[in-house]
């Protein structure tokens, strides 16, 4: 089979032939319909820091986002059939450490990660564990159904614990309109949110979080010192009741604590790669903050409310809007130039070899 | 000032003229903009064996489901001023009880309820405590703004504690579209709900139930004993998620817990007058079903949330649609014989006296 | 092996030589140390309607309760290894059902318990998935280890959800102090309860609970109506605050909800066996009651609780009161008789043969 | 009466004579009976730059742990009489804001503290509002019925939230032994905490902090880079489940997150005074950290539990242990010179004037 393979530990990918992959007793093999580029996929594809840091094996098949069909299975498997259409969860765990029987399976003690640490979706088939192979209806458009990850960080960000305050009649922040970001508006619109308030510098990303319900969208860079007074004169004085940071930038994080009410939470997705300063006594203990800090999503608590939400048509029809461009999986060095671009939010992999 | 007032130990009331009240220093005077009808009132109307035990106080204006403007304050009060426009929370709480003092007011072991044990709405003037007054939105419809407390309690059923797993992506089940009903299917759509489920009989409210974005709605007598393995049929054979028994009738009762998934959970809201016979180990043991008894709503916790979705003009617009009749205060005889009717879902009462 | 095999559909068993089970690749064997009796091996091993309803396996080796070690794994176990120490989790599960994916395996789609649909442990060996193998401190004594089912139960009836209010300084109702009924007492002190309240009529059993810790133990007979007075005087006129139901019996079902402050939940273990009757809208409507279903025990959250309250030595010992006799596995019949005396809390077998 | 004042802004107070005050119709009048040091008197002692900015009020009473006895009820008091015996909650709320109308009083946004922002308690008598006096059980020692407060931060610090995980079975670290800590230590045991570990630096809240039930204490200086290793070791390798940073101190600080097992929850009590830096992505990202910064103690949620909690004799001596001195009130500069010393836990005031 045709993928896209990390040859060496250095920048770049190329597209060879494979042994297509065999799965064994406990897992699917699937042919790859759509992919879609996550960041992980972009730090490997570079090969920075934190890629020469995690990733061990090279060669590697990447990419973990798809959405496909089930073309064969193996002898253990009960859940699926050939024919099945089906997503990735790609945090493979063990099923048996503290986490795993406590219902934290998302943060296994020895999770492997799809396309990391093991072959991952570039390609024309794939191999996925029974319990990591997600059934899809056949009906969704393999480009959503291959964002589905993404889409649980968003949904698992505004939702992270089992039992927690809704987000109905909430007012939201969610400093970062990339992908996830976006994601999150959406989201936060149908659960009932209030108002939600996304900020965002990039022009596309900043219009497309318009289109996403976003009830104000602010450009920090322009609002400066006076964005903590704007979002709370937006919010009847009070600051937002809940804040997601995904921006991943200094900024946004001190503005989720900034901007928070007294007692509100914030969710922490976007990785800061450096250590950051913070004023633990007024940010957090004066305010009785309460912080999450986001890995993944549930498995499958959250798959469930991600079935649920793309079951509304209107929010498939927003959700589709955040993918600006669609490129064929061998053109990946397009796609990864398209995201340094400014121009893109979501860009999806089609499967034509 | 004019008021309707429950004159005698009997069924039926009066618009007769009675002295406009004094706000003491905690209260404040309201000028009623619009009221609407009770099942509460309805029980009182007609005085049957609940109110006979129940009311203690006549004569009494009854009515408690209101919109007006302050236009007097007591002068300890702080948080409202002449010009505010309002509306009522019913429970009158003494503060200091074990629940007042565990989060827990709207279920003070000392509650009073205007138009029940104190003069209520139904007149041109009310006097509400400061901590009863709910500041609206001014440009909030009177009609609407006065249908709050039934809002509440749709919210209250579907979202009970403070901590409790969200609608996001869950299947829903609503028994019974009484006015309540009808307003917890738009509140369960607004929540992110994958799929909502409602029964009724009565043609008017199995439209409006439509109306309401339910995205099935049965008729219990007609699907008889096979409306348990349709609702099954239309959530993956697995039962609903969280079921709201709205129609104080025995068959709803039952029905919400076989229709339930294992782990589930049953809000009880409507009332179902007698001693009723249940299988606990298959309703509740065997399935591990949770249930809400549901009195009142949270105070202030379901107000906000209420606000918050009646920001959304979707929302309100909804929410209007179920206002099928508009009635003067002054001719309540009539607007009790349009509930008596199979007409009716929400009858508002206009302030023209 | 030596095995008490239930042969014949119908009452009694009979202890006979079987083939030593082999473990496939996902099970081990062990060598039962020690075993308890369980409601469910009574109802067995007198063959009552459940049973002949319920077991469809016979011949069938019973019971489920055991602790043994680990003498053989299957060739896929990881987290397991020849020495362990265990117990047995008896409910077997699909681990792909909905309720599976949702942090909630205990009530799985299509569980199979051992000892009911597949062999059990009343025999020298036994075999067990990976899963349901606990691994225990090897210091523990094999007559406690062997009761971590029903503390486990007695734990998940206080502490059902998740998050959910803890027991921390609350009053706790226990009605019927039967084992589990017993250790659900000192699991309550172990919690911070303010005050325990138990009631037993049976004499054995009522002094138990003494032991156990109860502050107040009522005799339901003696004390007739007036109970629920009594409750209140000695809840500061409140009623308690949590009401685990574990005595079976249609007065202690009552008496849950009688006795219960306004807001304050219920935990129903106790099988009823018939339909019941209940007044919906004073036991659970107006009292906003919040009711939990109790069947098993979370997979695992509970178990590492029970492991957590088991390595506190008091607690230990107290739980070790509760075993009133001890008989080898092969008399059986004549445990069976003792706790058909009223002599008997909890019945220990031992692994001699 | 007698009474402790900081008379001018700058260190120290004065025994002076002043006006015995009247309680308002909402107030009651207590004879105190045993008062407390907390950290917050010890600032304003000592008047540092915190004191400097945020005390407004001066010549003022200060102190506010107290316990006393009601002598006089103002008009409209209704829960209290003379006679009552009584605590302060310190947080005099206005009960209108978004936090104390949606069950977050103690976060209250424009609350007072009783001898921070009005007079306080290091007097003969105190006026406090009806609904910040607590009624104590009359048998209660002053001295401990005075600690009330630090006693319901540590529980607070323990359970912040209405639904949350307990702590039954779970491992837990307490940072820092200072009182609040040796009480958290307390707490943590009688919730059936598997095992508690305090870190201590100084050698009597050291021993303290064994006596209080920790099954493990280090003293971080003594311990160095291996105290996250030994703190896994003494916890299955896991990490513990809930830590409570209790010392104030940036390496206590760094230590919760450090020893935290994935998905464990931290609570943040200590005031770090200063900007701190900590690596967001591995602390709080990676590991999907739960965090609560915490701020008083809910009201009276956490008093309720507080109460259960002195109703357990055992629970009482331990909390007696901490009270290392007792010193006469007017003697104030002694004790605070002991607080000083590295000899005291906590030092109860004695109201002999």
């Amino acid at each position: 089979m045709q993928a896209v393979v990390k040859a060496h530990r250095g920048p770049g990918g190329e597209v060879v032939t494979v042994p297509t992959p065999t799965p064994s007793d406990d897992e699917v093999l699937v042919r790859v319909r759509a992919s879609s580029i996550c960041g992980t996929d972009v730090h490997i594809w570079k090969w920075n820091a934190w890629a020469e840091e995690r990733v061990r094996k090279v060669p590697m098949i990447f990419g973990h986002e798809l959405s496909g069909e089930v073309v064969e299975v193996g002898k253990r498997v009960r859940s699926l059939a050939v024919g099945d259409h089906v997503s990735a969860e790609t945090h493979i765990v063990d099923g048996t450490c503290y986490q795993c029987k406590t219902g934290r399976m998302h943060i296994c003690a020895n999770v492997q990660v799809l396309g990391v640490d093991r072959d991952g979706v570039f390609a024309e088939y794939a191999v996925l564990p029974e319990l990591n192979a997600w059934k899809n209806d056949p009906k969704l458009d393999p480009a959503i159904a291959s964002m589905q990850e993404p889409l649980g960080n968003a949904v698992h960000s505004l939702l992270p614990e089992d039992n927690l305050e809704d987000i109905a009649g909430k007012t939201v922040l969610i400093t970062g309109a990339g992908p996830i970001g976006l994601l999150a508006i959406a989201v936060a619109k149908s659960l009932g949110a209030e108002k939600v308030i996304a900020t965002e510098v990039n022009r596309v990303r900043f219009d497309l979080a318009r289109k996403m319900g976003a009830d104000l969208v602010l450009n920090p860079v322009e609002e400066g010192d006076r964005i903590v007074r704007t979002i709370r004169d937006a919010t009847y004085g009070r600051g937002v009741d809940v804040a997601c940071e995904m921006s991943g930038h200094p900024s946004g994080f001190a503005l989720v604590f900034d901007a928070l009410t007294p007692g509100g939470r914030v969710s922490l997705l976007g990785l800061l790669d450096r250590p950051t300063t913070i004023d633990v006594d007024s940010a957090l203990i004066f305010k009785a903050a309460r912080v999450h800090g986001i890995f993944g999503r549930r498995m499958f608590e959250t798959w469930f409310q991600v079935k649920g939400l793309l079951a509304i048509p209107a929010f498939r029809e927003k959700v589709a809007q955040i993918i600006t461009h669609r490129v064929p999986i061998p053109e990946l060095a397009r796609a990864m130039d398209l995201i340094d671009s400014t121009q893109a939010a979501k860009v999806s992999l089609e499967a034509r070899w």
